[in-house]
């Protein structure tokens, strides 16, 4: 390098060895990381790619860059039931990385990982031919054999819905366009609400071993929430029925429902919620309900499992809605 | 998306789940894949990042290009004692990907699947902000607790490597040089080999079995023969002596040896090999390289494992030679 920045070796040494401190990791000193399940678990492996300008804003604190593409993965093994283990990192850097920018980056991941309990296994870092991309592998464990997938919904199950829905959507179009909030008639507290919920998903870790015990399906809300209800439906070969005014909404969509009823009605399909999804069976749906507010990730009953195999439907005021095609948000 | 190419789920319909048969993938439905090793074995996992214009050309042949990059992940396996199981790949595409380069990049990773018998278990497609970015994590199994480490090197041990050394660096050069296999008086043979030498690694996964067996410590050589003496012999706290005329050579990098001297050193520690580095107790050191013909995979031995810490000392001609600090490549 013509530069007196380090080589990738300062920068294991440097950077990232501190955030290895699982034996698996040997440390970052080879070349790669060795691990198995404790006795009666299954691993659950997870990859998540992220890429400045479209999964976040290249100008975003390098902490909240390192906290989203890593809690994008543990989200995913929350709704599988599974509990973060650990993770390997791929970190494709643009030519105009800073140690100050890294130093941070690795900041928030030294928080995640003490927060989520989770450790970094191994990893490679190239110089990107353009911006910052970050491939995380991430690694749980989940009982073995009851790894919760999006396929087993039955006819009569209830659906749930953890947290809030469309949050992050908004927190977009608040991001895109500076007079969103003053339109929306949003106070400062929503505003901060909703930028936060689109800068730092919130994986429902707490609820992973409810998801094993109670759900017989199970996905994380990424792509927007009807379009993530049709991918459980299609794969468990059922329908669901959503009760529009179910879905839980925080007091900031409630006002956009008010004020900009179109655009709230986008933003609840949105997408980058990181929520949890989930069917139950509706003899234990209560108890699923109690113990979740319990472990504080309170959820939802938003609807019913159907028959009608692959189908969606919503209803508003006890009237069928129709859904538009196309909607909800694509990552690729 | 504005254009009629198919968007993510169609392209895991059409691209991806027909390399995914390990039942592990949940067929690529799901959100996570589900993994065990088999009793009695460690899983090993490996991460590399690969960039259009750092670690390929983009316009290389596709089958090449995801041959490469899952190849280099293999060898990071085999050289660790581990067998091949499966892979996660993270592709980010730039933006004018076709239908055709996608089938045919698919193609590349399903005769490779069959070469190494590993299978595809996840993964995640984004849209690159620019060039291709292609991120594989690969798994394998290797016997509980006899994962080969870089740091297990004792003096007195014999120090081998496979194959022969030096000719992707060369490819590199005549890739970069139109004229370079006409300086150094390459015939069509040892350019063709040289050329296929850089862009296809072949990683060892025959030795695999043996290394788990004999060696106390290996690796596979990346960053350049001597760069990764040097990163064994750190990693064990010994030292080593290589014997110059012992490195394996294929009969192109003999020829430059005779043409372009100079060109010949650089790229014996040029990088880009994917053989395997290994320290074998002398007193095994013959069997190992006995089973190691046999296995089609023939071995040399280049020098000794000594205790002076750190230092890797090359000796020509009986006289030692000094290696020029900061040779070897830097993909980073």
């Amino acid at each position: 390098m013509a530069d007196d920045r380090p080589g990738e070796f300062e920068l294991i040494r440097t950077y990232f060895a501190p955030l290895a401190k699982d034996p698996g990791s040997l440390g970052l000193t080879d070349d790669a990381a060795v691990l198995s399940p404790r006795p009666g678990y299954d691993l659950v492996l997870t990859k998540d790619v992220l890429a400045s300008g479209v999964h976040f804003f290249a100008h975003d604190a390098p902490e909240a860059i390192a906290a989203k593409a890593l809690r994008v993965n543990l989200s995913d093994l929350a709704a599988k039931g599974a509990r973060p283990r650990g993770y390997l990192l791929g970190l494709a850097l643009p030519s105009d990385w800073t140690a100050n920018w890294l130093g941070r980056f690795c900041s928030g991941l030294t928080a995640d990982q003490s927060a989520y309990n989770v450790q970094l296994l191994g990893g490679d870092t190239i110089r990107s031919g353009s911006g910052l991309q970050i491939s995380i592998t991430a690694i749980g464990e989940a009982e073995a054999g009851k790894t919760v997938r999006r396929s087993g919904a039955n006819a009569g199950d209830l659906v749930f819905v953890s947290g809030t829905i469309g949050d992050a959507a908004a927190g977009l179009k608040a991001r895109l366009d500076h007079s969103f909030c003053g339109n929306a008639s949003l106070d400062g507290a929503e505003e901060r609400h909703i930028l936060d919920r689109y800068l730092l998903p919130r994986p429902r870790t707490a609820l992973s071993g409810l998801l094993t015990r109670y759900a017989t399906a199970a996905m994380d809300v990424s792509d927007g929430l009807f379009a993530d209800c049709s991918h459980m439906a299609r794969a468990s070969g059922v329908g669901f029925e959503i009760e529009m005014s179910s879905v839980p909404i925080s007091s900031a969509l409630q006002r956009m429902k008010e004020t900009v009823p179109d655009v709230f009605a986008q933003c609840l399909n949105g997408g980058d919620d990181y929520e949890i999804l989930a069917s139950v069976p509706s003899a234990v749906a209560s108890e699923f309900a109690e113990k979740a507010a319990e472990s504080g990730c309170p959820v939802t009953a938003i609807g019913v499992v159907t028959s009608s195999a692959g189908k969606v439907k919503l209803i508003e005021n006890g009237r069928p809605m129709k859904l538009e095609s196309g909607s909800g948000f694509r990552h690729f």
